[in-house]
């Protein structure tokens, strides 16, 4: 690395820690890119993470889940907050900017320097949120955002993975969208901190509120535990969002109170330091070191000489 | 592993490659529960694996992937083939029996000592397809199914995941399904071998044939490539079934004839190889060694005075 990169990476933290929403953009952009600087970024921006609150929101499809992102960030810039927003669309393994059309709905915020709106395709090797998520929510927390929200479409296991990423996690149901809430039930059960009845206004709503207050009341949790709240809303009018802000608060209190906030952020930085060692590990067996054993491991499988559990032990040694 | 075990494993594998049904269901029972017997029954079938031709069946929800299946299944077995089919259902991370509705269908087939048929739930720690399909894959090669059928919906990036599995990936589609369609397509140009459109006897299915040939027409594909054929199908009444058998057929005489076939068994020994290695060092480093290094690295991070490259590079140091 030149004594130029340090420089530019240096300024460019210290811009994005000013606020300058360029230099945030060109930070998220060394993560996707998986820039060369990225470990000098990394570096620079460790003594600064950790304060912002991550709120991950998913919830299946057509519960409202953008404008219901927009609705609070709305809210949360109302008390002064600086609002980062991660929108990650697993289903995208090949285009690089996805969910556009529901993005549009959060260009109410576009012009607002408080805010910052990215939208994330999962690229990751092995599905599901890609591994550049947490170094995103990385960017965006040590730039200073007080909140850092990421925003994701319940389907298969992006639920399970943003309620690892996050501190507090926020469900979304709604009436009248039948069989998907039935089928996400099971998954979302374990996951939200707080569940959100979005279109409230319309017929059902109170139904799907009593059963998930049922379901919650089935979940086994011990003593002092969090026991989740749920709220109503109507997100184009902004109904509701007041409460949902303050049991973002009660939550984070609770984090902090229980010590529960250092546990899961622990947990957070276990997954996000194997998933670059594994990374790290994938890239070198994959011949970037010129030599490549795994070929000839993999070869010797197809041949039925060598079964995986051997060839994987000769990788590692 | 006592003389013991040992017998144990040699005399499942005997049963399993004679045919004996039970003794397949046990075989992938260990896989999916991670045995410790695991690496006896790899090394004991590594040297009966290779010959089975794996054929991937993918598409959107509602094209009738499960009676497609089952129709194929009854074709193949008209012409004397044994058949396994793993129907894998990546959105199910917590139950373990899924989509059991579906797997009704495929009860033509319960009593057909011939047919091996199991439902799997991805449990992988990363989402998408669980590491196990690879190894469950391989265990009904080697006791000598001559089609193994994996079977998952095109939700995520599970259809990409099954693609990298299979020596043939079979696309379904169906008029009338809308927009899930739409959202697949990008995905699914890519990974059909064959393409099906069920529900042929339905409007719209000839649009959906004419709109899949555009875009294969459009696909990139260097001289002598295969260029992959549609079938027209009513899954039901088993119409088009023969050509799909037939097609298959040729695809496979292709991908030996051109040598895709070795290049992509080796890729998927490959991954399959990767994902071993990365297990086990995984539960290594998650403290099954006792000595929780990783535990001390996660908080330095969280503390902001280790950013998680310098903690990677200590944990694979």
């Amino acid at each position: 690395m030149s004594p130029r990169a340090d420089q530019d990476v240096d300024d460019l933290v210290a811009r994005a820690r000013a606020g300058e929403t360029r230099a945030v953009a060109r930070l998220v952009s060394m993560v996707e890119d998986a820039a060369p600087q990225l470990r000098e970024v990394m570096a620079a921006l460790a003594p600064h993470a950790g304060h912002a609150h991550v709120v991950g929101i998913t919830g299946p499809p057509g519960v409202g889940k953008s404008t219901t992102t927009s609705a609070l960030v709305t809210e949360l810039r109302a008390a002064g907050r600086r609002i980062g927003v991660l929108a990650v669309d697993p289903s995208s393994p090949f285009s690089g900017g996805a969910l556009l059309g529901d993005r549009v709905r959060m260009q109410d915020h576009a012009t607002d320097p408080g805010v910052f709106i990215r939208s994330m395709a999962s690229r990751g090797h092995l599905g599901g949120l890609s591994w550049t998520t947490p170094q995103a929510m990385r960017v965006l927390d040590a730039a200073g955002f007080d909140t850092v929200i990421v925003e994701t479409v319940g389907v298969g296991q992006s639920e399970v993975e943003i309620a690892a990423l996050a501190d507090t996690t926020l469900v979304l149901m709604a009436p009248g969208l039948g069989d998907g809430v039935q089928a996400a039930k099971a998954g979302i059960l374990e996951i939200g901190d707080i569940y959100v009845v979005n279109k409230a206004d319309r017929d059902g709503a109170e139904q799907v509120r009593r059963e998930l207050r049922s379901m919650i009341a089935l979940g086994d949790r011990p003593e002092g535990h969090w026991k989740p709240p749920i709220v109503l809303t109507v997100a184009p009018a902004g109904r509701g969002l007041d409460e949902v802000v303050a049991e973002l608060g009660r939550h984070r209190a609770w984090l902090e109170e229980t010590g529960e906030l250092a546990r899961r952020r622990i947990r957070r930085a276990r997954e996000e330091i194997e998933a670059i060692a594994v990374a790290g590990l994938r890239a070198h067996w994959e011949g970037v070191s010129g030599h490549d054993d795994l070929d000839a491991l993999a070869q010797a499988v197809v041949a039925g000489e060598k079964d995986p559990y051997a060839a994987a032990d000769e990788l590692l040694s």
